[in-house]
């Protein structure tokens, strides 16, 4: 047996353990399709569910099976977009960032297993609880929306209660995992797979202003930040207790420490960030990406990605 | 070959590629020969430099070759610290927090090897460049002080720079490993070997409140939290990048987000503070423990942890 093959592997029908992360806007059909072509499943970054965007990317996917990840606190108002994500048959329904309770029932009614990310050991047993079958536990150096719990730590105390209390559940980790390396070590932490955000971030297929992308290429992990600027920026109503990693740039050296003079100027500021963001102009607009960002040299084709990430696993791991 | 014989092993004549980490005030004479004896690398926590306790310490070690380490920015003013530790011929100088340059040249004229742990990829270069023989790559999992990098990332972007500019130089990961998982998935990520703090606080050996050890044992990883409010309660002069991980409390629960409120009632604070770790009363002073937390739930003689990592990490990969 190929030491790639888990629970996750079989559960779903993979060649590798691997999820690529419903990064919102960042995540189209295209990327999806692309990770679930070669052998991982990918997910449609359904976001704070714009229904036509969603309709797109799914139409862009084509017949092959993805999943797609909603951003739970911003469905609270708009639960017709769940319905509309399930009635394309994904292959998962991903949850992240709020309470999954009534989204679970309501994919576990059409048959649609549930993937919940989730940040601390607390909502990692709620979500259990709840009935998800895949728990994806997410560390701090995630790139965009997330908290202060580190992979290293998260995913072996979720693996214990897991042992103990839910044998039959699964678990990713998130945050961090960028090469064969990180998968192995995932591995090797109880995990029985990886959910990737910004290595496939920086894939060919993923929608993505290149001026960001080559902000990316040239940085240290060193030079990411969790901060809540860009959410403001954006009047986005996010929960105090998320915060997003970013590249650190001018925007962030300005109001990070400064939310209440940013709440200020909030529409003179939200203007100047939204024309950045269009621009690519990488010293307003913030680039989404994780500590990952250090491992990261290249932009490839997701399928290279995915097949790069999985030899290198399986050198490690000593069976090639 | 053993699995866990690496470049770290080979170097300092090792059993396990595992380093007990010199905290402070917990990490005395007997667990770091309790640590060596049983195949790892004890270090001594020398903290702030009191030259007393250092002394008292290396003689409860015995005979036993041990390491010891300092809070580096700590050292300026009284350089003669480093001196004295050199002087018991250490197995190992260990420099964390702050320029490492002029004790790794003091060492050097020694021959004493130098360990320096860095919590960012810019100070782990610089450290490279210095001439340290190991790099111990922290991340903010980590029980007291630290920064915000994670292991996860860190340990495997500074394994990318040391293969391309330094290739002699050794490697180990900190940060949230408490067990053979977290030891197995360190090799994966880059590192030649670990260290290890708060599983080895949670020893028989280290020098610890009883009721700081209970505490630890009930709490998740969840309840840990970065901050600065007990460096304040203690009057020391920490430079303000480096927070110390400790169980949320009380105290942190009061003043976390009111440090401005904590200095002007210093006097007050640190009277009670200082009344409190005396006494072991958890609700005012803070435990000083990492994310692992979570994962510990007894209290063992280090020798038994000890052999319990490196028997569990050699199952998990694959030679066991």
């Amino acid at each position: 047996m190929n030491v790639l093959t888990t629970r996750l592997t079989e559960k779903f029908g993979l060649k590798y353990p691997v999820f690529s992360a419903p990064m919102a806007f960042a995540s189209g059909g295209k990327l999806a399709a692309a990770v679930t072509n070669a052998g991982g499943l990918g997910l449609i970054g359904g976001a704070y569910g714009d229904q036509q965007w969603i309709e797109n990317e799914f139409q862009a996917a084509g017949n092959i099976g993805v999943g797609c990840g909603v951003i739970t606190w911003a469905m609270k108002d708009k639960p017709e977009v769940v319905d509309q994500i399930l009635d394309h048959k994904p292959k998962a329904l991903f949850l992240s960032f709020g309470d999954p309770k009534d989204f679970i029932e309501k994919a576990h009614k059409k048959d649609v297993p549930v993937i919940c990310q989730v940040q601390t050991f607390k909502d990692a047993k709620h979500a259990i609880h709840c009935g998800a079958e895949v728990i994806v536990a997410q560390g701090a150096e995630a790139g965009g929306h997330g908290e202060s719990r580190s992979t290293f730590t998260l995913v072996p105390e979720v693996a214990d209660y897991i042992c103990g209390n839910a044998p039959e559940t699964l678990l990713c980790a998130a945050g961090g995992i960028a090469d064969g390396r990180g998968l192995a070590a995932a591995l090797m932490l109880g995990a029985d797979g990886v959910l990737i955000g910004s290595r496939f971030w920086a894939s060919e297929e993923a929608i993505v202003h290149s001026k960001m992308l080559d902000a990316a290429l040239v940085a240290s992990g060193d030079e990411t930040i969790r901060s809540s600027v860009m959410d403001i920026a954006r009047r986005l109503n996010w929960p105090e207790r998320y915060t997003a990693r970013v590249l650190k740039n001018g925007f962030t050296h300005q109001w990070h420490h400064d939310l209440d003079g940013l709440l200020e100027n909030q529409d003179e500021q939200a203007d100047l960030w939204r024309a950045a963001w269009q621009e690519g102009n990488t010293d307003v607009a913030n680039t989404f990406v994780g500590e990952a960002a250090g491992l990261i040299n290249s932009i490839e084709p997701a399928a290279k990605i995915l097949t790069s990430i999985a030899d290198e696993a399986e050198r490690l791991l000593g069976r090639k």
